[in-house]
């Protein structure tokens, strides 16, 4: 079977493809026949080595991918030779709450979704929702998950409620969707027009210019009758998050989905915008598998479908993370693997 | 001005109608134009002597009314003259738990709607939506604040999940409607087929016939593949408490609306159908002002409106009453008052 | 090496020991040279054959027990040779919420304690505190874990409520012990002078009997100045749960531990206790790997004992179990096995 | 009566005494006969104009008093002449969350507790328990009802779990007192050695001296066994917020008591030390008559005190300005009304 793996971090080039032999489940192992996989901003950390989480040596990349089960252990009971599955960001999580010891991943400390084949932990797979293509399906792991998180863990969103997304990266479409579902209003901000539209498509119900508004906070808090936003998926972090406790409605609660920047080495909050607020900002990392099944009861209920910006070929791949990197992207990013 | 009174506990004959004085404004106080009134459950245990709170003599009966500001005393803040309000079911309940020092309630220890002019303490009153007319707006106090309350109190729904609601009252309406707000998958029982289209019509995914199954607890799990029904609305209590339990997911949530029944005195519920079971089951009593602020921001965003099955005439107060004990309404009996 | 057996279940005499071979952990296993174990309620529903899970032909029965790691599989990581560790009651449950597939239980479906050697999965025990003896330690995996769980799950007790243990068996025990670590008030329910005592020394400050008060309920609300018990742990059931309603105070919380009775087949409560009544009732099931090790913590920090009744040799195998049946116990009944 | 009032914003000496006519109270009001107020570090922010909310001219100063109800309104129901009773820092929030409606406050908004007799809405006030004498009663309103509500509100901390405080601030000692009855082990930090012995005496499990470790954030995690703090009461904000993020557990929470600070206009938290941080930051004002009422149960189940550095004569109240603001105080600053 084919693979990519990492051999020179540091650049797209270093991702080289090689032939080996297919991997033989263990007892409690599945094989995947991988269709399709899809590109997250930490792949590119972690192709930069600047993930938090140190990478093995050639390493697979990526940890989104969703194929077909084509072969089970002997103790499997989750599974069948046929099952149309998911991969799970972190294989070893399964409910409650992270801890160091569920901490390896797909393509950083354990073998990626980039190949043909992958064998996976039966703990480590999810069924995916019958209307959802592969490729759609490959978008789900990292950004999919993460988003639900956000919206679901924690205080509840309530219909009603007001919900502040950043930009137009892939988990911020997912949050505006996921909010729609939750019967919230959405506020979402685009610097570009085009995007703006498209994000108005997806059911954002109010666009907010931040190119135009650097005060955007209080942009937020006009559009919402002074009230502000009730959460705020804080998906870029130290460029933003002075704004988004402005934007914060009195009781906010403020997911802080990334904590990287490759220009700001913290997050810095006036204390003249803490000192008449009672926000809550809570750190999250993508989510366990009972996450992922809870999103895909909902995406099955509801019918809805990712957002796929473009499709490559599985002898694409160094195309596709150019693509990825070149930060155009509405939407996923997704290597068609067979 | 004209009121109604409660004269004669125990018919709806004892209902009567006076003149009288129209309420002065305290200086915390605001006077309504009451325009429209609902009637609700427990207007016919005060009206029958069997609510657990006793009314006091000739009180002017009903909870559920909105009307037009028409003056405001010298230190209210809240109103002003010509804001649309309706009455909040604990006038003294604004936020977080309710003590029995908060039990007052309009048409029961305090004067009630069915007047032309109410007094209310500002703090006991909130703007209603402005695509709602003023029948629309009367249905809201109580079985609108419950359903909501229900629905958003505890451990939220999240989209995905299953309610199920019990029968055609209007407390299972609004139910009905927000849990499909919430994004969620919505089970209700009825034993007719024409109020079964109107379930499905209102959003209800699924319609169990109860009385053709008995047993309709496992029908319930049949439809949601085994699983269960993540929140029960449990609006009847001791009839289908057991079945509840029977129709609930591992975790299910069952809000017990109703403990009150005129044919047991008890509810009873199986070992056999608690030993796997890790059910939730609380009380719940209305809400507070907050809970009702909250929905009307759910409402305007969805534009959402309450079902009224029939609106009478100031006149017919009496017919009003003796429809909504035939128990033959779908949705919100209303009394136009002016 | 020496093991016991249920061959003829019905019967104490029905559990017979074998010698058989010393297990072989395989590679993510643990192998545990047994202590000490202790004997639970379930122990004997499962002898009777009253228990909702069916045991395994011939099983070593007994969930818990402690013990000394002398061999470990090549992939294990959480354990060493020599290391002090307990078993848990659900090997597969290790945080968030149980799910059907995690039912399994050492002493029903999967061999259990009562064994000179068990092997487990390495993720399927925890350390157990360094101050607790072999024999304390044993105490721990179903009965200590249950009552943790039920203080500290759901919404957490606060120091000043009030919590509500119903007799002498080893939970309510542990019960008492926990409640007073969190700064509550504790009322205990036992109908013997001497039982009185002992639970005054281990920290009730209050001891309700009874047995001369049948509707203990408001004896308990008179003992809190009216308020009634913030949290009940209700370790009884049928018999108790109407009078453990009116105990409650408005936002009581109820803990059903158990669901089971010899005598009565439903939990039956009054339309009139609950009319006036918010409470909430929870099911629980002892609880997740973490529950233990976060009660392990607090075990550790303030030197906390659990009460031991008598220890048994393990040649008094059957004489610990009549002893056990009889019901005189005051806390756990052990049998030491090595 | 006499009264203080501030004269001339900006320093200790533009507090003056007057004599003014003894306040009647309303029909809901309560008068009070001061025996004792406390000093906070927000009466020192009004005095000196950095207060968020702007004190209205001539304001009575403090927040924080207790003394005896001498006369009641005709609808006072809460109380009756002869009750102890101490004021609520926020008169109108009484449950559930703050509204921008809730803010006034005494000393600030609203006449202040440094007089002879105050009129308070008999909502506005608390019964003190028996075994606090008056000037014990006055240092609860502020300091001892924000630790309660940090350490209560939102996650409830369990009895193993680590809670961290700062320095040796009223605030502080009562997050330290409150944390032991709450079963907690208890980090303390603090430079002086006399210092740390006292927070010993009080129950504080460990001390840093931050002072010899710049970065007491791993010291904290060294002391907990590389686990970190589960709560953090953050008294202090822009100078330790760094430290507090190092010293927190994976899931940590803060509770951000202060935003405020002389030297540095915002929290500043690196990249790096949230980067493998899943910890939750939450702001807190004070708290609601519902957490006054809430621990005032528990300081007379546990018959605790609050620490009083030193208490002043009513013509010493210059005096106590100067030796508070000195910041040397271990404990409350007293003044004796009567």
């Amino acid at each position: 079977m084919r693979a990519y793996h990492l051999e020179t971090p540091g650049t797209v080039d270093g991702i080289a493809a090689r032939e080996t032999d297919r991997p033989e489940p263990g007892p409690r192992d599945i094989l995947v026949r991988v269709r399709a996989v899809s590109l997250n901003k930490r792949d590119l950390l972690i192709l930069n080595g600047t993930y938090p989480l140190k990478a093995v040596p050639d390493v697979i990349p990526l940890s989104d991918g969703a194929g077909e089960v084509v072969a089970v252990g002997a103790e499997v009971t989750r599974f069948a030779v046929g099952d149309r599955v998911a991969s799970t960001y972190f294989p070893k999580w399964i409910d409650g709450r992270i801890t160091p010891a569920l901490i390896d991943q797909p393509g950083a400390t354990l073998p990626g979704m980039l190949t043909e084949y992958a064998r996976l932990d039966e703990n480590a797979a999810v069924r995916v929702p019958e209307h959802l293509g592969w490729e759609e399906a490959a978008c789900l792991p990292c950004a999919g998950v993460t988003a639900w998180h956000a919206l679901t863990g924690g205080d509840a969103v309530v219909p009603g409620e007001t919900v502040l997304t950043l930009g137009t990266g892939a988990l911020s479409l997912f949050a505006v969707q996921f909010a729609k579902m939750l019967g919230a209003e959405v506020v979402a901000t685009t610097s570009s027009p085009e995007k703006a539209e498209r994000l108005k498509a997806l059911g954002a119900d109010h666009i907010v210019r931040y190119a135009d508004h650097p005060a955007w906070g209080q942009t937020v808090r006009d559009l919402t009758g002074g009230r502000g936003a009730d959460l705020v998926v804080e998906t870029v972090g130290p460029e933003t998050i002075e704004q988004s406790v402005r934007a914060s409605a009195l009781y906010g609660r403020i997911v802080l989905v990334s904590a990287n920047s490759p220009r700001k080495a913290s997050l810095e909050i006036t204390t003249d915008a803490l000192a008449s607020s009672l926000v809550t900002m809570r750190r999250l990392f993508v989510g366990s598998r009972t996450h992922f099944e809870s999103m895909n009861r909902a995406l099955a209920l509801h019918g809805t479908r990712p957002v796929v910006d473009r499709v490559f070929g599985f002898d694409e791949v160094h195309e596709a993370f150019r693509h990825y990197e070149s930060g155009v992207a509405f939407g996923k990013v997704v290597i068609r693997v067979a």
